[in-house]
């Protein structure tokens, strides 16, 4: 059992994107904070793998991004689904701080 | 692909826990948000299977409770990572929205 505060990865780096592994050493999930500067692009991408991940918009918005021109409104509170293999990436408006969590960990 | 949005399970039920089953039709995790009124408890429990879950909190705060006495302050942000083995459970001080992540789900 451990508690992990994410008040204590609030940290941003200007104009990138900075990334905080909070979990990587389950068999399980992976669980990791990145933080985007305004502006920023998490560029999309896929891996062929089973399994699923979840995004979570912590603080801030943007858009979630997809295959082709996919590009869904993401504001706090919202959490895309996405399998491993599908193609999946995350753009910043504002801030923003996002949970991803991997299942099974890649 | 899709998206779920925590604004639309802000709900409570006075003097219980209310439970919205966001993903439960995956094989590589369940997401449940649980909304706890003020000063209830989210019984100590544990499942004998492998495998781990998060127990994140959203808003309010309350206590991570765990074997014995074990009584831990959660606060907003506050991430809880247990095995799904070890007893775990959560009181709630103030209203209290956790989401739990179960990798793999049970």
């Amino acid at each position: 059992m451990k508690i992990l505060k994410l008040k204590d990865t609030n940290e941003f780096t200007p104009g990138a994107m900075k990334r905080f592994f909070l979990v990587e050493d389950s068999p399980s999930f992976k669980i990791v904070n990145f933080n985007l500067d305004e502006g920023v692009t998490f560029p999309v991408h896929s891996h062929d793998l089973d399994g699923e991940l979840s995004i979570q918009v912590l603080e801030g918005e943007g858009f979630f991004l997809g295959d082709g021109d996919t590009k869904i409104p993401a504001k706090q509170g919202d959490i895309l689904i996405s399998q491993i293999r599908e193609p999946h990436g995350v753009r910043s408006k504002t801030q923003m701080r996002i949970l991803v969590t991997i299942a099974p960990p890649i």
